[in-house]
């Protein structure tokens, strides 16, 4: 059972309590934070990361922000809150989840515009207590979905992180491995620790650890060879974008696994929610690739191991083809063979 | 043109001059051995590495240590020799190419012991020279015979460190890219940094920013999407160990390599010295694997970077099939699609 990542604690006048990441994986510190000042602070130095739990903090931030507000009127909440909004949001301008999480939460003030000041407060508490029960439905949902396909007694690679510490709680990746083990199947698990960052060395092997699952770690060039000794019966990885036709945006690194997988027959799973869809992009040449800093690579442990003056390409994501992918795991079912038709049929909407 | 690893400096009273490769890539400083000891010291303290490099360091060690062997008659020069070798020995006693040179090197004494002591010195020197001079000659040639199979314009990917740092100047595999780059051909070479004790990020990236080779870093779950974006036109690495049937042991993920090459249609050579093939193996199968300490994936850069308890796999090297190796480029020639038969042919011997 993983440890949850964030948590409300107590009433509307309570805290959140959330694990530090940033001093994961040699120790394990709960923060509490119990004015709006602190969990931006928490948002904004990684304290928290990974897309749903950014949007949870943000959505529990907004209930520590109102705690203050004196307004009598709901007009003058409603403005107040507004400013509470921005103020969370410029703590990560970039993560989309955190202004989705937000939005909901002003969404669901309007609509409790008409009853009193207090009564809108609990509304938002109730908010986001459902944003964070809804993710951890998602979760448990892919978890039970996914581990029908993890055979008792297999090995299993994943590669980053697609685990608790990200989510409400049990991952989506990790939730497969996590459900597999509460349903009593002996699983060894062989984590890559996906340089540059190590996010599978520092949170994935943390979380297994913790969870009492078999873990090895290895490093990202050894995954061939571990295949090839047998070792490894499938691959399970999360994801950050899907194409309408099932072209996976994973972790860079993704691309090479699922190639090694094809190599030595092994399946390949993806497991992420319905959200993870992106419909207006017909295949994965058309996701975007961002590169972020060289000093990741040449400096990625506060200590200089590249010669000055070497060039770096450090791409963030790649994109694995649909075709080497053998079932997209959701909380909505499994998609074998992921294709644009049977996608399109789970997700039961048209294709725009 | 890569900077010399190791020189002789002057007479049979001169000094050795090497590079300290334990401060690379952020220092490039020249130590200067002017006796046994501080020679024993820079093997021992990996100042100077690479099984060519220590054989070479070894018998100029040798030369430092008959400096002060005060005895006039043959025989007696002889004993005290054999103390020298033993205590040079002692200075990294798992290196085969450093007994293979001390033994090159009392092997000449004895040959010249109806001479003068002084004579035996002269001798003693000449034959460092000439192991030194003839990896220098293998390395060139083994670049001569590769550049042929780089097109100008191309991208080559390499892994590891198959360089002039481990050799007398030139390399295996880097010296196929030297002189393909004094050919006038415009590469860009993509190094894989090469985890966990990163080879290619402080060696192989010093040594071809240093020749004035485009050169960019990536981390080694980074090459697929190299590959895959059309930026790789072939693969040319080194190797620790070839099979008669030409199954090459080389530096973990080399295999991995070889595989996404394959999926990509890239070429994939391997460079090496026809002393790397171990005839009295048949197969890949009966090369025996080294495991290494959990610390170097777990703490490899001053920094605890994955949590307690969790299990490490690290095998140093990996087989990469023959079926893999589009060529096995050798100092006497080019093995293509090399096989049992055609590893026989150019090595011009029977098989055992």
């Amino acid at each position: 059972m993983p440890l949850p990542t964030i948590e409300w604690e107590g009433d509307i006048n309570g805290r959140i309590r959330l694990i530090d990441q940033t001093l994961l994986p040699t120790e394990l510190k709960f923060v509490y934070c119990e004015d709006i000042k602190s969990i931006w602070h928490a948002i904004k130095t990684l304290m928290v990361r990974g897309a749903p739990a950014i949007g949870i903090a943000g959505a529990m931030g907004v209930v520590l922000g109102v705690k203050d507000i004196q307004a009598k009127d709901t007009d003058a909440f409603l403005k107040e809150l507004k400013q509470v909004t921005t103020y969370l949001g410029a703590s990560r301008p970039t993560a989309v989840n955190l202004f989705w999480g937000l939005d909901r939460m002003e969404r669901i003030a309007r609509e409790n515009k008409d009853t009193s000041v207090p009564e809108i407060k609990e509304a938002l508490l109730q908010e986001a207590l459902r944003i964070q029960n809804e993710d951890k439905i998602i979760c448990r949902q892919i978890g039970e979905n996914g581990a029908g396909l993890i055979k008792d007694g297999s090995g299993v690679l994943t590669h980053c992180n697609a685990g608790g510490l990200a989510t409400a709680d049990y991952g989506t990746a990790l939730a497969v491995l996590f459900k597999a083990k509460e349903q009593g199947k002996h699983i060894k698990v062989y984590a890559d620790e996906t340089r540059p960052l190590l996010q599978g060395a520092r949170l994935t092997a943390w979380e297994l650890v913790h969870a009492g699952i078999d873990i090895t770690l290895i490093c990202d060039n050894m995954a061939g060879h571990v295949m090839k000794l047998g070792r490894v019966q499938c691959v399970v990885v999360g994801a950050d974008r899907i194409a309408a036709n099932g072209d996976t945006a994973n972790k860079i690194g993704t691309y090479s696994v699922s190639i090694l997988a094809k190599e030595h027959k092994i399946p390949f799973y993806v497991a992420a929610p319905v959200s993870t869809f992106d419909l207006s992009i017909t295949s994965g040449n058309e996701i975007p690739i961002e590169e972020r800093s060289p000093e990741e690579i040449t400096n990625g442990f506060g200590k200089r191991t590249a010669p000055e003056g070497v060039k770096v390409f450090n791409p963030a994501f790649d994109v694995t083809p649909a075709s080497h992918i053998a079932a997209i795991i959701t909380e909505k079912g499994v998609i074998h063979s992921p294709s644009r038709e049977n996608i399109q049929r789970l997700l039961g909407t048209s294709m725009r």
